[in-house]
């Protein structure tokens, strides 16, 4: 494995490994405090890639100005540990100043899938992602890229940038890796103290209940699965809900109250985001109630 | 020369002539209605590149609701006749559906260098500039792209976004081509009456008086080089001003109104837009006061 920090030997150490013809390039984004998430992300990208490469950067202009971009945990021996047990070949970790040289006056944009759920709570956050995102695109130039559908948004506003300009690469999604609890990882875990880790399931619990009471037929609309939602997580009394909403996906568009869930074509997000404390989670659960119908 | 109207041909017909071994790749993207000033640029890529690539696509996204963009002219036949007279080796012609399938969601914004001259005139216009010229270079994935001066705002916003995203182009800007009585070359020309023509020649004196009064100690301030341009244009009873700035370049950065031009460090751009009845006529002039200085 080989670690490198500047832009000029990430692309000497990926045009390498292309002229060694060793397959398509897969890239692992991150922002590090490497977990079995990002484990799972390296492992899918073995299978398809015969090089890969996993940045590591906290990337300062997804954050807002109140966001814990300062406080982002951060431990750079342990991810290459990781990184290294699970096949990383090269391994990106700049510097804020090499991948800003100066300050940024180009950003993507986009627009509508990114108005709700996170983009609502956190203006900007997905013109950061989009940004720097495109920045390692053209650095590494991979044939496949892969993300977490923890973040699901992210996923869908990447797929639609990755459409709309043409790009050469492929975005691979990977499923949400949880705690035996049903907990999602997230780096940002480590912020909680035992008793917010504790009531942090409400969220998946909320998510599990909700599927289930729509497969067996107990709410149907829209409504009736957000009211669910939230009953379930405000039983646990540190949950501060930011948003729980059912999407379609990976559109993104909201559904009528009295939209009957069944009927909906394609697939349904259901996505949370709810603080304890001073930590914000996400969650979600993206199926497709077609399928549920046709089991009925 | 080989005619492609899809995203799919032009991706083959690229990487084909790339695996030919054929040297750099160039691309010259254009509007169409090609002039000399467009043959320039395809010159200009065939003494660096091994395949030239021109494109040719009245893009509907950089133009306003209320501008030119039905009345834009086009000539597909005598087009094609100049590219293949003038080496293009692919020219790329997609329809609107092929360029933008469905409703674009991504664009790529500059900030600050748009907010001035034709961006302040034509707001979202270059928006739509780096956003199509991305998707150009995604398709084409050329090492050098070729833009012509005329458009110099067009040039240094498009050296930001690839600086700013690290994309693998090179920009060349080139010369400005002129008639051999001044007027600089544009597919709009054709939209002037015979009388509008003959007075839009105020722009390029305008420019050339105000360089010479700089160059001979005449003029010395921001101020007085603006009045001198606008009192040449003046001159002129159709000439309508949109703007007459001297800004530094590529920065695009105001200069106080009694800042001493000679004491400008690097390039100055003095750039005109100027109204004779329904069309817009832009002019630029780009120099180096100190390199005048030195000669005083």
């Amino acid at each position: 494995m080989r670690v490198v920090r500047t832009v000029e030997q990430l692309r000497e150490a990926a045009l390498f490994m292309r002229g060694a013809g060793q397959g398509p390039v897969g890239l692992v984004p991150t922002m590090g405090y490497l977990h079995d998430g990002h484990a799972s992300l390296l492992r899918r990208a073995g299978e398809i890639c015969g090089t890969v490469v996993m940045s590591i950067f906290v990337n300062p202009i997804q954050f807002g100005p109140n966001e814990d971009y300062e406080a982002y945990p951060r431990d750079e021996r342990r991810d290459l540990e990781l990184a290294e047990r699970e096949g990383a070949d090269i391994v990106f970790i700049p510097a804020v100043e090499e991948m800003y040289p100066r300050e940024i006056r180009s950003k993507i944009v986009v627009s509508s899938l990114t108005t709700r759920l996170c983009g609502a709570s956190r203006p900007g956050h997905f013109d950061g992602v989009t940004t720097v995102v495109a920045k390692l695109f053209n650095m590494v130039q991979p044939d496949y890229a892969f993300f977490g559908l923890k973040d699901a948004q992210q996923v869908a506003v990447l797929r639609q940038m990755v459409d709309d300009l043409n790009m050469n690469v492929k975005i691979v999604p990977c499923p949400i890796v949880r705690e035996a609890d049903g907990l999602a990882l997230s780096s940002r875990n480590v912020y909680l103290s035992a008793e917010e880790r504790q009531q942090a399931l409400v969220l998946s619990r909320s998510l599990r209940e909700a599927h289930s009471a729509v497969e067996e037929g107990r709410v149907a609309t829209t409504d009736e699965v957000r009211e669910l939602l939230k009953s379930v997580i405000s039983s646990s009394p540190l949950a501060d809900i930011d948003y729980a909403e059912i999407l379609t996906f990976p559109q993104l568009e909201p559904l009528e109250g009295n939209f009957p869930l069944v009927e909906a074509e394609g697939e349904i997000i259901m996505a949370l985001a709810v603080r304890f404390g001073r930590t914000r989670l996400i969650d979600n659960l993206i199926f497709t109630p077609k399928e549920v119908a046709a089991l009925v």
